[in-house]
């Protein structure tokens, strides 16, 4: 497949980005994936502004990545709690290989911040590209891509 | 692990966010991963302006992300070609996964633009969260946290 010769109007990677592609987005979706899910202690862990957490949460939600659950502690009024929805836990493999991408290059010297296991059997637990008859790790050399359903052919003048 | 206790000051999530976190480095990678290598070709693909594009690049090159290689048509100066360093062609994972979330999400109804298999068996290629010791896909639930060997616990006072 010649990519260039293709639109990228409907790519998904750019579809994604449009979600979930600012950096206090995805910091946010730590903390939550992290058990954290209350909008004070995400201000205070992670020290986003008020208003800047309110739009990022109010963009998860309204994207069908959080949901909110009200509760409610004695003496004061009723407030949500944040919680991944499925289509949030999808995002489980773009956490895990931005994470274990810095632990190999931007991790400091003496190693990681966190490590994350297999609850089973303790082993560490990786973000790996396979194909879906189990052949992997695969390098992008391994892999081919060709046109999907909705693929668009750029008219021949707009071709570089 | 309790994750508020800890700092997020060392988080690698953060760190990578920090490095292609933004929405046009991930497009400029993208076009790479997809064999797209030349400043013009990617301006006119991406739509991405020119100031925009330079800086971008400039960041993956400074990061060690890509390479510039030299290059010459007939009769015009030379200019350079971005290649992926094996620290770009580690981020792979993420690029797959970023895209495999937005083909099941964002996707247009008739299916998505572009398809990747693997390249020796022809079966569809995705990003997985499994353990060293091959147990996956895993989900969320099914990995615990722990602290690694840089984890900074908060003091008392800033805990929320």
């Amino acid at each position: 497949m010649q990519w260039l010769d293709y639109s990228t109007d409907n790519c998904s990677v750019q579809r994604t980005m449009d979600v979930i592609g600012e950096k206090w987005t995805m910091i946010v979706l730590r903390e939550v994936f992290n058990g954290v899910r209350r909008f004070e202690q995400m201000r205070r862990h992670t020290g986003i502004s008020d208003p800047v957490l309110s739009a990022r949460l109010r963009t998860l939600v309204d994207a069908g990545i959080l949901d909110t659950v009200p509760y409610r502690e004695e003496g004061r009024r009723t407030r949500n709690e944040y919680r991944l929805t499925d289509k949030g836990r999808d995002l489980y493999p773009i956490l895990v290989a931005l994470l274990q991408w810095g632990d190999k290059y931007c991790a400091d010297p003496e190693g990681p911040s966190l490590l994350i296991e297999h609850r089973d059997c303790g082993a560490p637990v990786e973000a790996v590209v396979q194909c879906a008859h189990g052949h992997g790790p695969l390098r992008p050399s391994e892999s081919q891509t060709r046109p999907g359903p909705t693929a668009r052919k750029l008219p021949e003048g707009t071709k570089t």
